[in-house]
């Protein structure tokens, strides 16, 4: 009998934020596995770092630094079989994940070279955008506002109608795209509206004014939108 | 010395995917609050029954079932008013909410009216959002897609200017308008790219395509749409 492969959720970085369900299975866990980029420390690790057993046996997916397609894509091949050989042998695999699986992650490419041949669970996280939404002490969307989820790599034109159709907006991914970014907010009037958040929840995190923000950004940082004003809130 | 405000949220409804720091805060409460909708029972508080402490105190705050902003205002006005006699009194209080307290929910009539006055600390919480991409074994979005989160009751015009400039789109709060959104997707093509998911994580829990779905749906169901495909996946 094949084992089970299992997406976990690790939330945004304080280990507490992780949930019961994903802290139970990761100490049981007998076969993790993680991506690391280029070779840097794999961050989702460090969040489970505590509780991951010592003599558990460690996948390391290092997927390489590149917007080219084919050298991650190999990465993921090399990786699911690696999971794939214990997953053959009867073993459950856990494979960790910052906030949630499904959400911006790396792991749906190892989910979709690996669940139509093997059992799979996916157990939700935490993600980053209500992580900077708590530490901003702003709330996201009320009642019939619309939210939008906009990666910070999107090209002016496209993300300045985005912005301009929404309610409230989260701009995620922001990085070297910061002075960019805050230069299309401030002509849109919109940067008194919107804070800067970095690392939410870390003991580095960052709640700035978008005009103090650091340029470039740091790669897990975001800003958040607020230009719908729910009237019920006044 | 004021007591503290805590926003805590419990996530989609399985009380496995409640944080640590969630499980920690509300073990140890003294005063628990949560709205309850026109007298039923608080789904928040039936998510986490088994750590409230017998002798905790209870505020419960009945929200009127109206579309009417005064009555709603009016009851938020009385929950805020016996939180703070416990804040005044130094007790701390912990508001118990389904979710995350800043996304889609009631939380923040409550901190709109106390933060000023009272310190607060706000607890994310996974949304319904990733735990129905979760059960429905669907990747919510990738890369530089763009995700926007839209309530279903959005007219039918908005409703598809929204979903025509989005790679992936959820649709919350679908319940009695599942017919008309039904009608909607089907005119715009978009069945098949369709997942119908209702109370994800809980025992009652419903994964459906589109056409099959209940209708009227439950209140807390929701139509996840993944138009968009990344080219990664393949």
């Amino acid at each position: 009998m094949n084992g089970k492969l299992y997406g976990i959720g690790l939330g945004p970085g304080d280990p507490e934020l992780m949930t019961l369900k994903a802290h139970r299975l990761i100490k049981a866990a007998r076969v993790v596995a993680y991506p690391t980029l280029a070779g840097a420390e794999s961050f989702a690790r460090s969040i489970a770092e505590n509780i991951i057993a010592p003599d558990a046996v460690e996948i390391k997916i290092d997927i390489p630094m590149t917007v080219a397609r084919e050298p991650a894509q190999a990465a993921y091949d090399i990786g699911a079989a690696a999971i794939t050989e214990h997953l053959s042998q009867g073993q459950d695999v856990v494979v960790l994940c910052e906030g949630d699986p499904f959400f911006y992650g790396s792991f749906m490419y190892l989910f979709s070279r690996l669940s139509d041949r093997f059992e799979s669970e996916i157990v939700p996280g935490v993600t980053s955008v209500t992580a900077c939404a708590a530490v901003a002490k702003t709330p996201l969307s009320a009642r019939n506002e619309v939210l939008t989820i906009i990666p910070g790599p999107l090209g002016d034109t496209e993300m300045r109608s985005r912005i301009d159709a929404t309610g409230s907006a989260v701009i995620m991914k922001v990085g070297r795209h910061l002075g960019r970014i805050r230069a299309l907010l401030d002509d849109m009037g919109l940067s008194a509206r919107t804070t800067f958040i970095a690392r939410a929840s870390l003991p580095s995190q960052q709640v700035l004014p978008l005009g103090r923000a650091p340029d470039p950004a740091p790669y897990f940082s975001m800003i958040l939108i607020t230009k719908g004003q729910d009237p019920w809130l006044n």
